[in-house]
C-alpha cells in the first residue's frame, strides 16, 4: 500500500520531468532556432508545460500520496532523499496559484523576446514596462512562497535555486570577499604590469573559433551523441536530460571569450552527463544546487582550461586554427591572456577577481528592486553608479549596462548569488583534488604537474583571502 | 450553462493544440538537430505528450460536457463544425486504451529512428522487428477503432487522415486512373522523344540550392518571420501552428529535385500559414483532410511551379545561382525537364503522371500487410514485384524499394491514398481557378496569360483522362 504511494509518486514525477525536459528544449529552440514572429506561440507552449507541471503538483491526491510514502518502511536512502525533494517541489507549487504560474510564464517569455531586441538597439525603455510585469509577478509569487516557507521574500526566491540558503548565509559568505577584493585586485594589477600579454591578430573566423570549441569539448568528455553546441545571443547550457545542449557567441575580433565561455558550459554539460541516468528523470537525480552546477562549470572553466597546463595543452591547436604563429601564441603569453584581471563591464567575460564585484552589483540592485527600495526606471542610473564604485567602470550604454544579462528578464530573480557561492566551492573542490593528487603521487613523478598544482593551489589561496 | 460546456470544451482541446504543437516542434527537432544518442529520450517525452492528449480526450468529464454542448442553442456554424470536430476526436482517442496509446507512440519513434540508418545501409531485415512491432500495435488500434466508428480496421485508419473516406470510395475514384494510365503514359512518352531536355551540368553546391529555395519560397508569400527551412532525411512540412517548419535533402549533381521538392512543402506551409488565425487552437482551425492539405502543396508544385510561366520567372535565377548560360538554362528546357515523365523508383521525386502507380503500389501493399495476407518478411519482394508490373523498374536494392518512405515506419499507416486524392483535387481547383481568370479578364488584354492558361487547362485536361 505505502510501496505504491511512494510508486505512483515517482511514475508522477517522472511525467514532470519529461515535461520539464520538453521545456528545456522549447527554451533552446527559441533561444537558437526560432523564428521571431513564433515567439507568442512559444510563449503559450511554454506557459501550458509549466501550468501542467503546476496542475500535477498541486492535485490534492499528490498530497495523500506523499504523506502515506512519509510514512512508509522500506525506502533506501535515495528514495528518501528523493521523497523529501518532491515534498520540496509540492511546498513550491502549492504556494502560488495556477493562474500566477501561467501570467509568470508567459510574462517572462513575453520580456525574454523583447529583451533580445533592446540588448541589441541598447533601449532599456523599450522593455521596462515588460520588465515590470515580470517584477510585479515575481514580488507576488516571492511573498505567496515566503508565507509557506517561513522565510523572506528574497530567500524565498533563492530557495528555488540553493534551497535553505538566503540573504544572510549570502551576507555571511560575501563579506570577506568583499573585504578583501579592492586591496587585492590593486595588488595583482600592480604585479601583472611587469608581463602584460602579446597582443594576438585577428580576425578569427566563426567557423575555425567553432571548430576549436568542438575539439576542446571532445577533449574534456564532452559527448556529441548526447549534446551540441549552437549559437545564442546569451551564452547557456540547457536542453534536456540525455541530450545536453550548450551555446556561445562568436566574436571575429577576439576568440578568447568564444572558448572559454564553451569550457565553463561544457563544465556544465558534463555536470548534466555525468548524473545518474537511472535516476534520470526522478527530482533526486536532477540538479538540486544551482551553486554546485555552477561549480562545475567554474571548475572546468577557471580552476582547468585558464591553468598553464590546459593552455600547453591547448596552444599548437589555437595557433593552427588561426594561423598563428611566434610568441603571441605561445602557451605562456594564452595563459598571460587568460589570467589578465581587468576590471570591465560584461559579467560573463570577467575574471576570477573581478566577477564577485558583478554579482554583488546584481545581488544587491535584485534586492533594492524587489523591495520596491528601488523602481525599474533608476535601475540603469543605479547599475551605472555601482558599476562605478565597485569596478571603477562605467559602462558605455545600457547594452553593456543593466541590459546585458537575461536573468531578471526571464524571471531568474535571485540567481546571481549562486554564481559566487560556485566559485567558492569550485575552487574547494580543486585545491581538494589537487592536494589528493599531489599525496597520491611519489614524490620523483612530480616534475612539471607538481608544479602546476602547487602553483594553482597558490592561486587559490591567494583569490580566497 | 450549456455555453459554458462549450467554453470549458474549447480550453480543453487549445490544450490539446498546444501539446500537438510542442509534439510537432519536438519531431522536427528529432529530424533535423537532435543528437543520435538522445532518440530513446525524445521517444520518451513524445510519447508523455501523446498519453496526455489522450487522457484529456477520454476524461469522463469531457463526454459530460460534449453531451451539454450539443444540446445548446445559439452556436454559430464554425462552433458547431469545431464541436463536431471534438466528437470526433474523442470516439478516436476513446476508442484505443491509455497503454496502447502509449506503447504505439514509443514504438514509432523506435522505428523511426532506426528507419533512418536501415534507410541509409539499405538493410530492411535491421528495422524489420520494429516494422513488425508498430504494424501489430497498428492493427490492435486499428480494430479497436474499427469496432468504434462502425468500419472496417483499414477505414478506421484512413479516417484520421480523411474523415468519411474509405476503401469504397478510394477504389472507385482510383479505378479510371488506374485503367488509363498506363495507355496515357505509353503516349506521353512516345511524344517527347521528340524534344527530350538539354542536359544540366553540375555540380550544384547545396548552400546555392538553398538560396535559390529561400527566395522562391519568399516569392510564392511564405513567411520566413513564421518558418524555416531546414535540412532533412526525409522532406516535410512541420512545426507547430504560427511556425511552420520545412525541410527538403539536397543532392549536388541535380537541384531540380531539391528545389521542387521545397516548392511543394511551401505550398503545405502556405496551407498551415493561411489556416483562420482566430481558430489556430480549436480543432476546426487546423487540418481535416490530409487530401486538402496535399492538394495545395500539388497546386503549387504540379500546377503553378512546373509550369512555363512560373519557370519563365525562374530561370534567370536559376542559371544565376549555378553560373549556368546556353540553351541548357532556358525556361523551355527546365520546362521539359519539370515536365518529363519517366518512370523511376523514387515516389517524392516522381512525375505526375507515374506518380498515382506509387501510391497505387503502396496502398495494395499497406491492405495486404494489415489484414495479414502479407508477411513483412515478403514485403521487399513484393514491393519490387509490383514495381515491376506497375513502373517496370526494377529498384536497385530497398533503400530506393520499401525503405525509401518513411510513412508505415513512423505510423501513418492509411495515408498514401491521400497523395492521389489530393492531386485531383488540385488540378480541379487549378481547371476552376484557370478559368475564373478567363472569364474575368476582357478578351484583348490576354496575350502571353491566356496562351498560359489555356495550355494548362489542355495539360490537365490530358492528365485527367
Amino acid at each position: 500500500m505505502t510501496a505504491t504511494a511512494y510508486r505512483r509518486l515517482e511514475e508522477r514525477f517522472r511525467r514532470i520531468a519529461m515535461l520539464r525536459d520538453i521545456d528545456g528544449l522549447l527554451h533552446w529552440d527559441m533561444s537558437t532556432m526560432m523564428p521571431v514572429g513564433a515567439a507568442a506561440a512559444r510563449a503559450e507552449q511554454m506557459a501550458a508545460l509549466k501550468v501542467l507541471c503546476h496542475e500535477i503538483l498541486t492535485d490534492p491526491e499528490m498530497g495523500d500520496l506523499l504523506d502515506a510514502a512519509e510514512g512508509q518502511d522500506g525506502l533506501d536512502p535515495w528514495q528518501q532523499a528523493n521523497l523529501a525533494e518532491m515534498r520540496r517541489q509540492r511546498r513550491h507549487a502549492s504556494a502560488v496559484d495556477a493562474a500566477l504560474t501561467e501570467a509568470l510564464a508567459k510574462a517572462t517569455s513575453a520580456c525574454e523576446m523583447q529583451w533580445r531586441e533592446s540588448r541589441a538597439t541598447r533601449d532599456f525603455e523599450s522593455v521596462r514596462p515588460l520588465l515590470q510585469t515580470v517584477l510585479d509577478l515575481t514580488v507576488r509569487s516571492a511573498e505567496a512562497k515566503a508565507e509557506v516557507l517561513g522565510v523572506s521574500p528574497f530567500d524565498a526566491l533563492m530557495d528555488s535555486f540553493e534551497p535553505g540558503v538566503g540573504e544572510v548565509e549570502v551576507d555571511r559568505m560575501f563579506a570577506p570577499l568583499i573585504g578583501a577584493l579592492p586591496g587585492l585586485l590593486a595588488r595583482i594589477m600592480e604585479r601583472q604590469k611587469a608581463a602584460p600579454p602579446v597582443p594576438l591578430q585577428g580576425p578569427f573566423p566563426a567557423a575555425r573559433q567553432r571548430e576549436l570549441c568542438v575539439r576542446f569539448m571532445g577533449a574534456l568528455g564532452f559527448d556529441f551523441a548526447r549534446g551540441r553546441l549552437d549559437a545564442s545571443l546569451h551564452p547557456f547550457c540547457g536542453g534536456a536530460a540525455g541530450d545536453v545542449r550548450l551555446t556561445t557567441r562568436y566574436d571575429e575580433n577576439d576568440f578568447t571569450k568564444s572558448l572559454m565561455g564553451v569550457l565553463h558550459e561544457t563544465g556544465h554539460a558534463l555536470y548534466e552527463q555525468g548524473l545518474p541516468a537511472q535516476w534520470r528523470y526522478q527530482p533526486v537525480g536532477r540538479v538540486h544546487s544551482m551553486a554546485i552546477h555552477e561549480s562545475q562549470s567554474l571548475l572546468i572553466e577557471m580552476q582547468v582550461c585558464r591553468g598553464l597546463e590546459f593552455l600547453t595543452f591547448a596552444a599548437p591547436a589555437i595557433a593552427a586554427a588561426f594561423g598563428g604563429t611566434g610568441p603571441a601564441w605561445s602557451a605562456e603569453n594564452l595563459y598571460r591572456h587568460y589570467t589578465r584581471v581587468s576590471p570591465g563591464a560584461i559579467r560573463v567575460d570577467a575574471d576570477e577577481a573581478t566577477y564577485p564585484l558583478h554579482v554583488l552589483l546584481r545581488y544587491r540592485l535584485e534586492k533594492a528592486l524587489l523591495s520596491g527600495d528601488l523602481g525599474l526606471a533608476d535601475l540603469p542610473g543605479a547599475w551605472n553608479d555601482g558599476m562605478k564604485r565597485l569596478l571603477g567602470i562605467a559602462p558605455a550604454h545600457d547594452g553593456e549596462g543593466c541590459l546585458q544579462d537575461i536573468h531578471w528578464f526571464d524571471g531568474a530573480w535571485g540567481y546571481f548569488p549562486s554564481y559566487t557561492l560556485g566559485a567558492m566551492a569550485a575552487a574547494q573542490l580543486f585545491e581538494a583534488a589537487a592536494g589528493a593528487v599531489l599525496w597520491r603521487e611519489p614524490p620523483d613523478t612530480h616534475g612539471v604537474r607538481n608544479v602546476g598544482n602547487t602553483r594553482f593551489r597558490n592561486r587559490l589561496v591567494e583569490f580566497k583571502v
